[in-house]
């Protein structure tokens, strides 16, 4: 391995987290210390920054600003979603070669580091050297040869307690709606959705029904599940993943989504912004006839710092620093991952997964961490995920609620 | 003032916060210290129990139980919204004596402020001695008399917290939506949507338009503020209160929940759930051609642990506590309030305010926290709410961001 000398780019890419700030203070701090990293350049809105040469000097950054960068919801440097054409990776490494950038590291999920790699790769056909490493990154938690990925430990504490605070919320009041559906980001992978679960103690404390991309959405079933726990308990809190999807792979509440409906004035209903929570809650209260509402939190949970996990902020900044850390010892072409060393107490370290292996996986939840009906969570995804959203929670109180003798005639 | 000896029942009533149940563990701590209080029994539901003699007996809970509820959200005893009629005010003061109850604390709102005194007013035609104490609840910070209400400080540290970092978030993505719109609660009184400025620092950082129950909400208005804003940066948050009305009174999008839309299946379309910023996304889609994205927590941040301001539970400790410590020094027929000290730092103490006074009073956001164009929240705000939500919050990063210079010719 050769150590080259030149500046190095960092960017970040796709949707934002609660910590990926934290890895670009890791980058930025770890590649002061190296003294054959001359310039520290950000790029502005990710890629998009190298196609307009939008670059920002990082160098000129203090301390302060950086370690602040720890703490700091959103994309600091700005992100993008751009899908690349051949002529954009020419002008990529034209921009790269230009400001003798010999090191590049792209924070980022699935999409990104097939950028990473094909910059890679094609670099060599360039006869120009630059050494490129990935930082794991992304909410979905569905990047492949990682044991989980920085940003989903946060993004699924917020899931957690969202549903454990507003699930005893509901079932303090009996005038109030019947069915409760939370909808979840996520558009093919369950895992958050499925962290929903853990902070539920006991059998009938929410949520009660749960449903993952990874498992075909069956309307029928569903209202009969619905049917069932609410005879049961009175109550139902549904939690279900934006990303469900029929047999026949149609995502679920489409319909609505194209429909032509007309308000007041005639303009059509709101289209976009439905989604399928909405539609859930419709045909609850049309085909049950039950009183149902749906919280649709969206991107509140993404980068919501009231909920930041400190293992997650903790291996975000961890991964920052590492991918400089080897590509000054002269790797490239790689995804740092995070290898998990124990459970309890939790420990993970740090390694190294070839971005062109990454690149082409897509990590889905495992059939055994859901139940067989396909409505819930098995135990073992605790196992698995507590650890990640800095769990267990602190404990709340269920009162024994010894009843009082009746001494007045009822009728 | 006589010293009555006998037992104390304890409810909840209206909308859980999430630290109702410390005031209802500051009750039963104090409770337990005052041998003239016999037995200790909460209603279940709210007065809901009383009509159904539902009552459980919290002598038997352990101080274990007791000290986990001033972290538990939701309502422990459970809730209800329930008008009273003549003939429930009879069958509860005969439930009364019989359980030889001379103690009776309710914690609520408004409503609840009503029927704490109605009962005080009865039970002396009744010639039964009752004494009576209000603890004020409620997201809303609606209830006159008192500086603020205990859950109000937390559910606002959701929304200020919410909207600074989703705010950052969506600042991050240039590929993503032009206008995202935040609905609060609240009725008819704009505080806890207010509080959506209170993790603003710099002038261009959401939320960028602020609407209140408290000024008429007029739709085109609305659409030139959304479209001023974008103008000049690109992007818009919003936050629309869920009561906002037009210049006539009513709801604004109600003409969307009683739309007669119908679904691919011929079912009507979702009506119960739109609300103001599904309707408000809508129209700016339709009528500015803008992508449009709307948040909808809804219950999320009521009850919501991971923003649970740490003066608010203080407070809601306290208030509890003092119901009872007045109770036995023979006070009756009142509402305990919080009197603010000072700002910085910020010191409040305990009052009394008659339950007739309070019932009848609600306190809105005051015009001079409004600025004029009633489209923001002023700077007074700040130096009120700040202190409730246990703000100032932990700075961000800024990038100063200076660009490197281009050296490619761009097109």
């Amino acid at each position: 391995m050769k150590m080259l000398k030149g500046n190095m780019v960092v960017a970040q890419s796709g949707g934002p987290t609660a910590v990926i700030n934290a890895s670009l203070a890791g980058v930025i701090q770890e590649a002061r210390k190296h003294t054959q990293i001359a310039g520290i350049y950000g790029l502005v809105h990710g890629i998009e920054g190298a196609l307009k040469e939008e670059l920002i000097d990082l160098s000129l950054e203090s301390p302060q600003t950086v370690e602040l960068l720890i703490q700091t919801p959103g994309s600091a440097l700005g992100s993008c979603r751009h899908k690349l054409s051949d002529d954009d990776y020419d002008r990529i490494l034209s921009l790269f070669k230009v400001h003798d950038v010999r090191y590049f590291v792209y924070i980022g999920g699935n999409d990104s580091m097939d950028t990473c790699h094909r910059i890679s790769a094609l670099a060599g056909s360039y006869g120009y050297e630059i050494q490129v490493m990935g930082v794991p990154k992304t909410v979905d938690n569905d990047l492949a040869y990682t044991d989980h990925t920085p940003g989903y430990g946060s993004a699924a504490r917020f899931v957690a307690l969202a549903t454990r605070d507003t699930g005893r919320d509901l079932e303090s009041m009996t005038t109030f709606d019947d069915v409760s559906i939370l909808e979840t980001m996520g558009r093919n992978a369950g895992w958050l959705t499925a962290s929903a679960v853990l902070g539920k103690v006991e059998e009938d404390e929410a949520p009660h029904l749960v449903y993952v991309p990874e498992v075909p959405f069956d309307e029928n079933q569903f209202l009969d599940d619905v049917t069932n726990i609410h005879g049961r308990l009175g109550r139902v809190f549904v939690v279900v993943c934006e990303g469900v999807r029929d047999v026949d792979g149609n995502y679920v509440g489409q319909q609505v989504l194209g429909s032509s409906g007309r308000d007041a004035f005639g303009h059509a209903l709101p289209t976009l912004t439905a989604g399928v929570a909405s539609y859930l809650s419709g045909i609850v209260g049309q085909r049950l006839g039950l009183r149902s509402r749906f919280l649709r939190p969206v991107l509140i949970g993404r980068g919501f710092t009231a909920c930041v996990a400190e293992s997650d902020r903790r291996e975000a900044l961890l991964v920052g620093r590492q991918a400089v850390a080897q590509l000054v010892k002269g790797e490239g072409g790689f995804m740092i991952t995070l290898q998990r060393v124990s459970d309890r107490p939790y420990e993970s370290v740090t390694g190294l997964a070839p971005l062109a292996e990454v690149a082409n996986a897509e990590k889905l939840l495992p059939r055994e961490y859901i139940n067989e009906a396909g409505n819930n969570i098995n135990h073992g995804f605790f196992d698995y995920a507590l650890p990640l959203v800095d769990g267990p929670f602190p404990p709340l109180a269920r009162l024994k609620g010894a009843r009082v003798g009746k001494q007045i005639a009822h009728h």
